[in-house]
């Protein structure tokens, strides 16, 4: 079969024949429909100091992604032959506190499909039973592709208060704009979103964000206060990593708010904690993963119901062959979500 | 001035002549502009068990109402003359454990308007500038009249987990109403109704709700299970006091799941502890009044936001002058929400 | 090997020789060291409605134990041979939403070591090698065995607030024994413990509960106000399933208090939810089995540090063979918790 | 009267005559019988940047202290003269969101006794009503005087899991030594204590740390993993305002942790947050003031049931006069906490 691999460890993949995946006890085998590209990939694509210390080529790239059942390991019973399910990437170990305390989401020993293990950029992946959702027969091919990030978003915003709340998201790469719509469907009272590319905060008024700020131009905090009469954000949904960004957040909450962090900064940078968390009385989560498997019935019963749509966010549908070309639109910010269709899935 | 008192211990009101309410340090004089009618009212005008028990003639009814500040007594220095406030209507006592902790809404030895203290259903109101709610100047005044009511429906719905939850209100009285408006609003995933009245279940429809069960002709639980392919409620928000409805709710629930309280039931009734709640692993929540304030903060957001829309609920809007009629009306189940208009505000 | 089994539907059990369990992969072998009798147990023993529609004969019963790992199934890597291990008695499907959201113990599937498939009153037991956990080093083989019943006390008081609250114990009782010890342990500031036997009443005051009531000569209400300045209790652990004790407790409670109910009431039961729970703004807790296995490790720390100990109410340790004098002791309200020694254990 | 007075805008005090305070509705006058002096003292006394852009000089300083009523105003119904009272030294605004909604610990409009206006180090002091806690019967005098700071080390320890939990706490001030006791009586399974200083490791162990690190010698981390089977912290209380040991602190949690953040650092500082907070899935509070009065009831409990003893933290007791004195003590780290005897009180 075909597929994207990290070949060797040096910038870029290959795209080369390999063989089709076989299945142990607890497995599935999936024909791969879609798979969407993510952030992480850019990284193990350009082979930064993380991918470096991390992967272990040849690995087959892709944590995003939605498959046919095509066969099931032995004691497997609960899915079948033919089914339609999107994958949680995060193996979890069983044994550590965090999975034996319904928290593998921070398991010790997470392994993750596409990383450390051959994941979905491919015809076929193989992933334990236990990681596939079978998604509701509503969910647009695409969408279930993207489970995965759209799940990240969930988790991020379901860390804390959301119904009736003034929420903000920071950051409107595709988890920024995904989140936006999460908030919105589950009930925020407002919901802010902040960037600073045109681009994207175009995208970020499409996925219905009732209040659009281009922080290269305007101050969250000040804009904050003016629509809420003075009180200031309950909660803000950290998506870009910058450290502006969550100073600016920071600034705009009221005492007692969150901020829940999922952006990864570049590198430490400093923050006035007194000021900024400590006299405020600040939570702050670090977030990562999706809640497994909370997380996902969440977002199915979001999606299920219709009452979420991110189909806005999903820029790009492409076939698999063009990877570069996915990777070179997500590097310059001109893309959303960027979905991939595999060899022999075109028609 | 003109208002509706239990003059009497015995069945009925008189609509007679009282004085103008002198106010204190800490008080506001409001110029009643509409006011919601209770079950409460109901059971006082009947004059029954309850009512004998608690009410200490003549006291001037009315413990739901918006209206516009007139004076404000000594020390009241976040509200002036002319703004438009709606009321909470229990006056906490702030000195039991309950008040002291952020839990006024418990508190030991509440009074409330139009039941321990003179009340809203007269030209004029005297009220503890604490217990008045600035208005958002988008929300409609009979909307504003009724945000006490709204409040339990707000309290009772956030009690627990809500959004992209599957949720049923039981009981499609005015709260029952309000209820379906903010689990949607506030982001329940499948929203369902039942009752046994086709005039409430017909409301019902027309505040959005997902799913609407004649409970006198099909099972709750069977329509939750078909619709949530089997993983049943998230949540129950009891609106009813029927027993029947209680247990049809804890059956309907998944493991887990909670049921919260806000419905009276009218006498102790059995319960299937161990099947219903016990082996089902089920919290239940006793639910009286709104949180102070956090809920109204909720509903400020909601309405203000403008995410919440609870018209279709209110389905009379009258003098205060026909309020037998007005009782008439609720008693016989022929209502939503009536809202009464003041002497002198008819125009 | 020897074994006490429900051989057959009626009263009673036998001990006889069956065969060794075989293991499959993922379980355990284990070598029972020593073995727990719970109220379950009597159920059993008598043949009541509950048992005639669980079990189906034979079985070997038993679900409270500590073994030495003698054999260990394919795929078990994290247990050797020659640990010593306790087990969780509760085997999860792993599927349904409770076990696919860290909620295990409410299982829609849940199948009992001792009533479901074979259990522990015996030499040796097969065990899932998840349900096992290692016991920390300093923890009596008698306290090993009745970690399972423990771990009922555990969670039941962790359910809500319990440091620096006023807590009542319903129900003296083995597992209301071990809950005295476990709110003093766990930090409540006053442990309140209420029955109406003389003798378990004497095991409470052992296990150092501060206030002992005897319910059918004073009112747990009263006492609860005398020490606490009429502030109430913040918590009841329900351990009677007696409705008396559930009035009396919800009684005590101050507003916005927690009733967490393990004991099984016998039959339904009419409460005034009005006045004892909506009004109030109670929480009650439906608690059964063990959070899994949150409240494993949450015994483990509490007794591998020492800080908390049950020998107290461990009032018997006999020969397995004698169990039908322990059922008697049991039955007769005789005893606190009675451990069984298996056969060729006895030395 | 006699007074601690910041004077002018400089370092240092001033003793001198003052006018007894006069008190209006609403407000005690306290006799003070012991005051406690607290790190931002120091500051004060230092002049330090802070200092210089909050107070007005001048000012009586002392905010933790204990008092009999001498006094009562007008509407103050519940405390009556003769009474012994310690003192919450937040006064709250009652008008923001904070104050609104139970978390007045976070008021946005705060003023503090002995920093905004007059406080406790005097003869005689004025403070509103409900700022006022009526001392059980049993707390000494001494521990009566610093419920304020026992106040921080409670809010701080609660504000995450507690109760059979592996708690740090990092920094052995005085409310680091308190938070020892607190996280000990509270239920803590294992409580480590990490300082620099070996007078105060000494301190820490007559607090009863159950493991008591010198962080210049060894790692909190490698302490922690050996003492729980490699598990890691399920919180740090941190107390220092140390970069250190809040990274170390972060180090050694387990996975999903909390930190709860009381000590102030002097600057802004880096943190690897993708390593220690986001991968980990950490929670971070930012703890000041206590929950009012959801702390006071904590602490009432804890040390009116006689389970926390903080007296080994109180080093010393000296007359107010000697504040030059206690200062110098508190400066150069040769004191716990110092609790000062007013002018008339030493007999």
């Amino acid at each position: 079969m075909r597929a994207i691999v990290k070949a060797t460890a040096q910038p870029g993949v290959e795209i080369r024949e390999v063989p089709v995946p076989t299945i142990g006890p607890g497995q599935l085998l999936l024909k791969v429909l879609r798979a969407g590209v993510c952030g992480t990939d850019l990284h193990i694509y350009a082979w930064d100091r993380w991918s470096q210390g991390r992967l272990k080529p040849p690995v087959t790239l892709g944590h995003e992604f939605v498959g046919e059942i095509v066969a099931v390991g032995e004691g497997v019973l609960e899915l079948q032959v033919g089914e339609r399910v999107s994958c949680e990437s995060h193996i979890q170990c069983h044994h550590c506190v965090a999975c034996r305390t319904g928290s593998g989401h921070v398991c010790e020993n997470t392994r993750i499909l596409g990383v450390d293990v051959n994941g979905g950029f491919a015809q076929y992946v193989a992933v334990p039973a236990e990681n596939a959702w079978r998604v509701p027969a509503n969910v647009p091919i695409e969408v279930a592709a993207v489970m995965e990030p759209l799940g990240n978003a969930v988790h991020t915003a379901f860390a804390g208060p959301l119904s009736a709340c003034n929420i903000a998201v920071t950051g409107c790469g595709p988890i920024g704009l995904f989140a936006i719509g999460v908030a919105r469907a589950a009930g925020a009272a407002r919901v802010f979103a902040s960037d600073v590319s045109p681009y994207r905060l175009e995208l970020a008024r499409e996925m219905k964000a009732d209040f659009v700020i281009d922080a290269s131009q305007e101050s969250l905090a000040k804009r904050v206060r003016e629509a809420t009469g003075g009180r200031g954000l309950d909660g803000v949904l950290e998506m870009s990593g910058s450290p502006d960004a969550m100073r600016e957040g920071l600034d705009a909450l009221r005492n007692g708010g969150r901020l829940s962090l999922l952006g990864l900064p570049k590198e430490p940078f400093e923050l006035d904690w007194n000021r900024l968390v400590i006299f405020k009385g600040i939570t702050v989560h670090g977030i990562v993963g999706r809640r497994m498997y909370d997380t996902w019935y969440q977002m199915d019963n979001l999606l299920g119901s219709g009452r979420l749509d991110i189909r806005p966010a999903i820029t790009h549908v492409m076939p698999m062959e063009r990877f570069d070309e996915a990777i070179e639109l997500l590097r310059t910010g001109h893309a959303g979500k960027v979905v991939l269709i595999p060899w022999g899935q075109e028609g």
